[in-house]
């Protein structure tokens, strides 16, 4: 049997005790219980389902600071950020258990039979939706607690009633398995079956994919990186009964600085855009890689007060060694890039630490190299400066799908941002105002999702509450007696609470 | 330029006038059209859009006789049939205006924001459902009214604010031309652009493999063959940007007859499934294509009473000549299955005319091969003798994904209904009781789909007021100000009679 090792980020070096390596037998074993699991995990009811969210939530939290140090030592990232993030873990777990009680999820309808209906009569259905089955997820590197074994994918999954198998992310293994154990207690604690969660470890690739093979498995959730996730999805795609895959894989979000706000304030934006380029070594999905505005004095001001900024930035430890090497040659590529000029660079990195950059081009330049629209994960960004409008919507309308579009606007600015509205909506996933991308507030009305390649699938979100219907799936119950029927599709279940469209009308209990 | 022709189902023979095919260049401008008006369509408001589905519905009565005699000539379908599928097809059109006016689909969540929230205040949020763009449309050849031109996908993309492209099928050209016109002549009437509905004919595949490749069309609906669908999904994978294709493909709608109710009415259940069998030659999507129930005295009479109606069955025209060879091949291959026993055949076919048959073998046959599961399209049945209930569950277990699965039974039967019913919910998209599968109800809370091969998505229905949410992608809005965002989002739009999500709680206008 072989093991690996977790890797310190801050030093590149494998650190703690040598890590039990599962094989592809321990996959199909663990697909196996997770398929038992199923129908008794779905049969639970809502009460009894939340409270085991609730419980999971208990039981992060029950790990202390030791989960701190681990997340801290694997990632590189600092006690606050990850201390935030825990309580973000546990939010989103609570706010599930919430979702779950409140029943909406189950979308309960009932089209009463019609007897006398002519010509024919109408019989009765009703229709809930089912979890899909046990789901595979894959945890991200960039959010060791809130992205990754208890995140925001195995929160909505065990929401929906999936058993689930945790594929752990190889740069916090140490993280993971101590995540995974609170949830294994909260399984137990609940009496549910061992099936209903299960996390497995290991440094290849292979694991992922004979877990995304296994026909138990009925759908996938990824976060990571392009590669990885097609990677995925096309494994899932040649399988006998091919099945869904929620990857969310890469983004540039553009910021678009519209001409009143720059005019007002291109200096402090320029200063607040690169606090959030550089937060946490620009390791975010939702990191402003592109800068969009009309070329005029408030855009020099907005570059030269970032260029000051990223200057003095000091370079920050990156996720894993990978990731930093990843990192360089992305910045490389961009500064090799014809008609694109290197504005400014922070303090220089190292074999794990990476440094911030500012690029600078044309909007001509930009719409004649695709190449300057791809992702590079870290603290670089491009300013592209438009010679107008219309060449600035011609950029946005060229770029690929999108996690986030952001504007800065004053009110003088709204007729041109409602002119981008349309454009913006087909490019991503969410669009805001005078703020930065990087926040991703866990809610009802959050989208974190977009169309390709920010993810696999626009037609979903991976956090907030809407999340949960990725791993739901309908079924329609015609003239079923009631002492067959699922309890909450029964006549006697009205009232308990959840919505139900009866008749075409909606009811609140 | 080349041409085609109509094909008379009864004859074989060409009939009409000589008809345009479309060549790649009319696939390339259709899809311009629809991408230039999605914007303007989109932007409907929901009256607006409503009124052009129910224009559509009128536009399509007004054709009047001429559509009937046109659809009976070409798919070989009597009279009463086409009529009431015309009833159908302007029931659909209505109910999605019905649910366009009360917009539940725009699922709006408002998320106030927080300004002095701890340690960060959150943001307003804001989410809505938008269209995802122009959808390729494929109609079937056995609904040449309500599953084609104008049927359920077509209304249910309209509905959703995407404009549609129909790739005709070759098997009913002149009907869906006529059905084509009345859109076309509904898009006029309601001043909408020309693009927002648009109808290619051919006889060849390539039309409709050139307008899936085709990078404006943002998803496809398809209803027809395994193959058909596979290749469609195939292209539809490998473009730059991937999109969903709803197929709706394979099934043989497994009805199960439980112990007391064949006990108390074999012999009517025999006689009444026939009845369901060779409905319109056996054409539809959930022909009941399987019987599973236990050895016993009720079977026998139920085998009898079905062999003696599928004898007396005349051979009826079925759609195309292509059809009726391959309902004619895969006959020859079930009766070539080891184990299957022809019990009945009907009078003898010809080139256009399908003949009834009913096969029957024993579970242990039909777990050892699995071709004994793959649907022959027409009027065929197999009845698999089952020696227990433990095996009829062991064949249901490895059944392929269902349109629907139908249970006779007694109140006696409850328990075994009990007992299936998680496996048969993992199965099919509808569960049904004491009736046959072949009629599919048009409201809110049916299922016409289900798990692979019976559709590419079972997140999904193609009938029914769920359909519309094919079509529709989230999008959240951040901050972004009252005179900019979309109208439906605006605090002023509060009370316009559609449900909002605000801050978690569901408020019914």
């Amino acid at each position: 049997m072989s093991d690996f090792h977790s890797i310190a980020a801050e030093t590149g070096q494998p650190h703690g005790e040598p890590l039990k390596v599962d094989s592809s037998a321990d996959v199909a074993e663990a697909c196996r219980k997770a398929d038992a699991a199923f129908d008794a995990y779905r049969a639970t009811g809502r009460e009894e389902r939340a409270a085991f969210l609730e419980r999971i939530a208990e039981e992060i939290l029950a790990i202390g600071d030791s989960l701190i140090e681990a997340a801290m030592t694997e990632s590189g990232l600092p006690r606050a950020r990850l201390e935030g993030e825990r309580g973000r873990t546990v939010g989103q777990l609570r706010l599930f258990a919430d979702v779950v009680r409140k029943g909406r999820w189950q979308q309960l309808r009932i089209d009463p039979a019609m007897p006398d209906r002519q010509p024919l009569p109408r019989p009765d259905l009703r229709l809930r939706m089912i979890p899909v089955g046990p789901v595979a997820i894959f945890g991200a590197s960039n959010f060791p607690l809130a992205f990754s074994t208890a995140g925001g994918d195995t929160a909505s999954a065990l929401a929906a009633g999936c058993p689930v198998v945790v594929k752990g992310h190889p740069a916090h293994p140490i993280t993971g398995g101590l995540v995974a154990q609170a949830i294994a207690s909260a399984v137990a604690a609940c009496g549910l079956p061992e099936g209903v969660f299960q996390h497995l470890s290991g440094p290849s690739n292979d694991l992922g994919a004979a877990l995304v093979d296994d026909p138990r498995i009925m759908a996938v959730g990824f976060t990571g990186s392009r590669a990885g996730g097609l990677a995925l999805i096309r494994i899932a795609q040649a399988r006998d009964v091919p099945i869904p895959v929620y990857a969310e894989m890469s983004s540039i979000n553009p910021v678009l600085l519209l001409p009143e706000a720059l005019k007002a304030r291109g200096e402090a934006l320029g200063a607040a855009f690169v606090g959030s380029l550089t937060m946490g070594a620009g390791q975010f999905c939702t990191n402003p890689g592109l800068v969009l505005a009309v070329e005029g004095e408030g855009l020099d001001a907005f570059i030269a007060a970032a260029a000051e900024a990223v200057t003095q930035a000091q370079p920050q430890t990156m996720l894993t060694v990978g990731i930093r090497d990843a990192y360089a040659r992305g910045v490389a590529t961009l500064a090799a890039c014809p008609g694109v000029e290197t504005v400014a660079r922070g303090a220089e990195g190292d074999r794990t630490r990476g440094d911030a950059v500012l690029f600078q081009t044309t909007g001509e330049a930009f719409l004649a190299d695709s190449a300057m629209g791809h992702e590079v994960f870290g603290a670089a960004s491009i300013v592209v400066r438009c010679k107008d409008e219309a060449e600035l919507a011609r950029v946005v309308a060229g770029l690929e799908g999108q996690l986030t579009a952001t504007l800065h606007m004053d009110s003088a600015d709204a007729g041109m941002a409602a002119r981008l509205l349309p454009i913006l909506e087909r490019k991503a996933g969410r669009i805001l105002a005078n703020g930065w991308p990087t926040g991703v507030e866990v809610c009802h009305a959050m989208v974190h999702g977009g169309p390709f390649p920010a993810t696999s699938d626009p037609r979903t979100t991976s956090v907030g509450s809407l999340a949960i219907d990725r791993f739901l799936r309908p079924v329609s119950y015609q003239n079923i007696a009631q002492d067959v029927l699922p309890d909450e599709l029964r006549d006697s279940a009205i009232g308990d609470g959840a919505p139900r469209l009866i008749d075409g009308t909606l009811k609140l209990d």
